[in-house]
């Protein structure tokens, strides 16, 4: 049985250290600038939460699991995610997706 | 005071009656379409999560709170938003998103 290589989604959901939002989204925003010529990046959209100041979700879209995994495992490594970790309250929580179709979907 | 007019975004959390999933994503996909050249609309992509069949995600990107309201009220009318709220188990349930950058967004 062949791994499915369809297109993958993620949501994920990162809460700083208490004051902490600014400096993890200006650091997550250095890591979407590393992944923008990654192979299958679709998206990687970094978001503020207007209620909840230490909070940033980034949205992932990837053309594949493959991808993802090659992408997350190298280029962030070079792109500061040791810098992300640190600035972290507790691990990433990650919604699962399957994305279908729609406007801004390749 | 002026209201801010930034780019907004947000995850919407859908989940149909028991055996529904596969006819709301075809509903939500058909509003998509409906949706893919209204102004202002950066994204909107209907996402299957892969544990929980009966639930649906939509995530929105919109230029501005103005033209989300717009396409919303009108645009989702004609697209058939009856045959999907007809669907759910219960109400929609939102995550606010304010859009900071990264890869895929326009």
């Amino acid at each position: 049985m062949t791994q499915h290589e369809g297109r993958i989604g993620r949501y994920v959901r990162m809460v700083a250290q208490p004051g902490q939002g600014d400096a993890l989204a200006e650091q997550l925003l250095h890591v979407a600038d590393s992944l923008r010529d990654s192979p299958g990046c679709e998206l990687y959209i970094i978001n503020r939460a207007p209620d909840e100041a230490d909070t940033v979700w980034v949205t992932e879209v990837w053309a594949s699991q493959e991808a993802s995994d090659t992408a997350l495992s190298q280029d962030l490594a070079d792109a500061g995610i040791g810098g992300v970790l640190a600035l972290l309250a507790g691990p990433p929580e990650l919604i699962d997706l399957t994305p279908m179709g729609g406007p801004g979907l390749r």
